[in-house]
């Protein structure tokens, strides 16, 4: 067998992140197959257990000695790559720095496999943002997954962490939206609106869809105002901003249009007639990708030299360790790693 | 029949109102049963002319005495009560004082009979803004619909037209939203996000879905932020303004709950946890009504004395006269009238 194996990252292990791992391997043994766990036995174990309550079938775990055993693993048994020391567990349903730490561990162990090229992919459970602040340096200082692996792309490729720009991409099996600006209030994400942040969203999604889609992508760009300002009358972004920003990237090749009424482009994509939509914010790009429910997004990090998903979802400690949590946007991010 | 009937405006006659209100009477007999056209006779021919153009069966038009007779019109014959003076017929596609009139005194006529007690509801085919405005005095101080019924409301209660407060809110078969602004520039709709306008949005979609459903309506209530803030970290709207506004609704008996994330909120609306959501901004409400088809979406006007519904277009001088317009928001604005 000679296609890359795809690894996926352990999360929080006192979140649901072991649990939905647990689920994928043993309700999609096709589509997991090649796939293997960066983490830690122990606590696959603890997650199987939880799982195995629901059905009484019991689902073992295979510790393998390197990524390509993932080929090797038999269908409904969960490979694990230890990377980490063994040590007791963290309890379930808490935030702690050893968890923290834990979770920090194999994404950096899995972001390093990607870029030396012995793994095609990444797919990381769901991490807790408290649990890795309180894990102490490095990882105090990353607000999360896209920062931490950001960081490890820079340093491989020996830039400033600013020279590598990322954007999140969120998908679904029908729409796909990248997004200007994330976590803001929704009046700094209106300051975020700028030519050269839109250029640069633009750019990104343009090359990494190209490379996915093996074609140029359909780029909708949407405007920031109630019928995208309707010539002026409704606001002027449209017209001094985002519309220079698309005469730019289309002088680069990229196809991008608009900037079109945000409140039926999105309808449109879903459509079929764009590939993807720039969002100018958050809530933008996700009351759409998520109205048909949440279990299907997928939360892809473009710009990095390494394919990264994840599911759209965080480590739910309200149901850690009871074996309820659904394994959906798991899977469906496991299916977004493998077709990139 | 003891019924009342239902009005439908004739709309632009420049525009495809007439054509869609000749197909809805073709297509759907029974739903546009006890239906009547608030307009001209001349207009309703040339429109049922160009529809007869996709199918050559004709349609014809019954000139009716009074609303009552609507009942008694046979099946796919357009009734027509003649509310206007009969005059040439403004030109298909263009904009003109003549039809901007012809359109203003339908609502107006409409709007007299429904506060008389005459009609069950009124349902609006779209008129052209402009030629509105052309049309001159009274016409020309109104932006649009809602306004025009906002002073036939409050002159009829005899109170100023701020006293008559209004929301549109947008519904179609699974969701419904209320709007706290509409055509505003977004960052102006964030200045909108004050304790009172919500409170007052509030009572407004409470009072109304409370007559509609028989019920005390649960309504939910959007954030302004993502994830509704997060505690403060991401905007401090929530905490400021948006949670005292829902405590005061709560306080009147009004079933508000939230604020949600508003990326999550639609999507748990859609599968039934509530009645309606409040969005705090135009886009927010409006991405996810439409983003299932703007063709099922219906505007509703709540908050006047009496029922007003309409598709949610505009008058589409582009395909006007062609025959090509889709009845399909019409029929579902009918459909709404028709169950409150």
């Amino acid at each position: 067998m000679t296609a890359l194996p795809i690894a996926i990252t352990l999360g929080d292990p006192a979140g649901i992140g072991p649990e939905i791992i647990a689920k994928a391997f043993r309700d999609a043994p096709d589509q997991t197959r090649g796939c293997f766990v960066v983490g830690d036995v122990a606590a696959l174990r603890r997650a199987c257990a939880a799982v195995q309550g629901d059905t009484g079938v019991s689902l073992p775990v295979a510790e393998i000695e390197q990524p390509d055993d993932a080929w090797q693993t038999p269908p409904r048994c969960v490979p694990v790559l230890q990377v980490l020391a063994r040590v007791d567990l963290p309890p379930i349903g808490r935030v702690s720095a050893q968890a923290g730490r834990m979770a920090g561990d194999c994404v950096v162990w899995a972001a390093r496999a990607a870029l030396r090229g012995q793994i095609a992919a990444l797919v990381t459970a769901p991490l807790h943002k408290q649990a890795l602040a309180a894990a102490g340096p490095p990882y105090d200082a990353f607000a999360g997954h896209t920062e931490l692996l950001q960081a490890e792309c820079a340093a491989f490729l020996n830039r400033p962490m600013r020279d590598v720009p990322v954007r999140m991409m969120l998908a679904n099996d029908e729409l796909r939206v990248v997004l200007l600006s994330i976590h803001l209030p929704l009046a700094a994400a209106i300051a975020q609106v700028t030519e050269d942040n839109i250029v640069q969203t633009l750019r990104i999604a343009h090359q990494s869809l190209a490379t996915a889609l093996n074609r140029v992508p359909r780029i909708a760009v949407a405007g920031l105002n109630p019928h995208a300002g309707e010539g002026g009358l409704l606001g002027r972004e449209e017209i001094d901003i985002i519309a220079p920003a698309i005469a730019r990237a289309r002088a680069e090749g990229i196809n991008a249009q608009g900037p079109f009424a945000p409140d039926t482009i999105f309808m449109r994509a879903r459509r079929g007639e764009f590939d993807v939509v720039a969002a100018m914010y958050h809530d933008q790009g996700l009351i759409p990708v998520k109205y048909l429910g949440v279990e299907r997004g997928v939360n892809v990090t473009l710009g990095l030299p390494l394919v990264r998903t994840s599911p759209d979802h965080g480590t739910a400690f309200d149901i850690a360790g009871s074996g309820q949590a659904d394994p959906a946007s798991l899977l469906a991010a496991i299916g977004m790693a493998q077709v990139r």
